[in-house]
């Protein structure tokens, strides 16, 4: 039988990421090419506490139908934590639970997009990004990403010349490139969109994971009424409950939360008041400080080994946080190539291409470092050098 | 400020459920309204069981990212009960882990509708699914819900007029009628759709809580290559973990599983190993027994005060399962009457009119059986007497 699909199942970015994920996980690989925090990070023993003052002070409300918002303590949690750390006049009622900030990709799109419609990302872009909004067919266009921020002419041009429904950017050490924006690019991007229709939808996934554990001005801060902020637990708690959340303009809310309630009712109840009990337990901004510390040792080690070993002609960003970084390859030498040799030599890197929804990149890989100890960091970069030198790129 | 939002948001059916919930769960109003299982039926014990053996088990992986598809030993659980009570011929490559099988329907007409396709459902039909479908802009085609399932003259006429994309129903105790198809209707539904390229999509989310305990044979049964199913736990365990899944033919399954990716990257993975804790700890088969004879005694004890106390040209369905029956009031009095009326009179049910996509249904009401117990329903029944008397309906 031939089974026949909606159109917009046709217009998805080719998937090689499987295939490759299964590649870089076989036994002796050292993988930089995944996206994972450091599981070592978890605090297990918290969590666990958590769920069991709930198992034993909810009851089965705990395990009952709730409600599409999400749990009020939570989303209070949430609201409190974005006046005091970042000047947001946020209330929990301008906050959404969701399955982890991916659904939010999914759901703003939904309610925003029209096949056709203009969007704009940054390039090199978050590829699960790529992939949610390109199930709605929209026009991408793409502003490159500088060490400052967006291209500020090219992203000025192109909100001139089209009727873009939203920019999507992190601007908190972005995946894939580690890069930060500027506070004075904040400012500009803020100063260019206001006024107009376009919205500026923030991914604030690494938000708390600056080294330096100061936390840099959101753009809804300078665009309040323009701003959709989104956020999650899962890399500074734990990913695998699957919760994050969106804060938006009200009548942008209310149709996020129709179309959150069409997709699966509500977010798992169990795990986000487990998620609540632990929050209220403990001290987050400490452990996130721990986690911080680790993630930036592992970073610094990283960026240290690329400047001694890799070949004059290779260059890579230098993160303020987050999780990855992101290498430009000397010339004449592919991604793909790199990424097959890496893995004969035993160590996965994760090829730029599908970051560049317009074409190109093959020059670009991405590098893990919250998931890989300094001891696999040393042998992986290492390895890579190795590659390089056998592809005839010898060291600085 | 203005905000635009895509067209697919407009084509929703007004909702006035929100505020009608929200007025059904005022202090004193016994409520029929909702679609909640029993509370006291959530087996808490058991599962604070399983999910203290994953905390002391599994470690921090339990908190990790996990793989699109779900965690593998559940979906074996699944697939090995749908070959044991079915017959169906599953694996656990067949079967996929979603938030509860609310989000089989948006993933579902996510991957198979484009705006404009046609789609058929039962008149009356599940809100949630209208919900769902509606942000895809199909043109919803409804077959009237006799007692022995789909009009069948209508549906051959409906699929053989138009490209039906698929046909989604719920064979086993619908939402909101309570009734169930019989065997001739799926044998004759299989048959109708023989070498057409309509799928049949079957929610399954009763099929486990007959009173009888007897399992009826899916319709995918008579109709493999064109047979998606979905099943949840909601119903059979908890609510509120979000699990359910979907089975489908594999190039289906594979557009899904791109989908759900793209949604949120995976469900819940730390209550996916609870839940599966669970079920191989437990006598799933038996606690199932116990539900549906809870629901069994309250869905007759419902019917028998409604035969007693109604008046006189007011019916309703009798269910043989599921947590739902549907009434048709008598000539005369719409169904917003009787919720206001009967808010009034400390009793809630649930007009009928959304579950009527093209219109019609304002003389019937839902009646829920599962969430109050036999004192509750004792009481709220003759409330709901009262209410038709004083508008001028003595029973019968």
């Amino acid at each position: 039988m031939e089974y026949r699909f909606a159109r917009r199942m046709g217009g998805l970015p080719p998937s090689f990421l499987g295939e490759l994920f299964r590649v870089s996980s076989q036994p002796g690989i050292i993988s930089f090419a995944g996206g994972l925090p450091s599981s070592d990070q978890i605090d297990l023993e918290g969590l666990a506490r958590a769920a069991r003052k709930v198992l034993n002070e909810e009851g089965r409300t705990a395990f009952q139908y709730s409600t599409t918002d999400g749990y009020l303590p939570l989303r209070e949690y949430i609201a409190d934590r974005y006046r005091r750390r970042l000047g947001l006049l946020a209330e929990a009622s301008e906050i959404q639970i969701v399955n982890g900030s991916q659904q939010c990709l999914d759901l703003v799109a939904k309610i925003l997009l029209d096949p056709g419609d203009h969007l704009g990302m940054e390039r090199p872009g978050y590829l699960g990004a790529i992939e949610a909004f390109s199930l709605y067919e929209p026009v991408i266009h793409t502003v490159p990403l500088t060490d400052e921020g967006p291209d500020l002419e090219r992203f000025g041009a192109l909100v001139k010349r089209h009727p873009v429904r939203f920019f999507y950017g992190i601007p908190n050490s972005q995946n894939p490139s580690g890069r930060t924006y500027t506070e004075s690019s904040r400012k500009a991007i803020g100063e260019i969109l206001d006024g107009t229709e376009t919205l500026f939808y923030e991914d604030d996934a690494f938000g708390d994971l600056f080294f330096d554990g100061r936390p840099r001005l959101p753009v809804k801060r300078f665009l309040p009424e323009q701003g959709i902020m989104s956020g999650s637990f899962s890399k500074i708690v734990a990913p695998g409950m699957r919760i994050g959340w969106i804060s938006a303009p009200p009548p942008v809310l209310e149709a996020f939360n129709t179309a959150k309630q069409a997709a699966d009712l509500h977010s798992n109840f169990f795990c986000q008041l487990v998620l609540h009990r632990y929050l209220t337990a403990t001290d987050l901004d400490s452990h996130i400080r721990a986690v911080s510390r680790v993630y930036g040792e592992q970073c610094r080690l990283m960026c240290e080994l690329l400047d001694d070993l890799m070949p004059r002609g290779m260059t890579h960003t230098r993160p303020e946080g987050g999780m990855f970084l992101f290498c430009t390859l000397p010339q004449g030498i592919s991604s793909m190539k790199v990424f097959t040799e890496g893995v004969r030599e035993g160590v996965a890197v994760l090829p730029g291409v599908p970051f560049y929804v317009d074409g190109g990149g093959d020059d670009t890989i991405r590098l893990n470092f919250s998931n890989a100890g300094p001891e696999a960091i040393h042998e992986g970069i290492t390895r890579l050098a190795r590659v390089m030198k056998r592809q005839g790129y010898s060291s600085g």
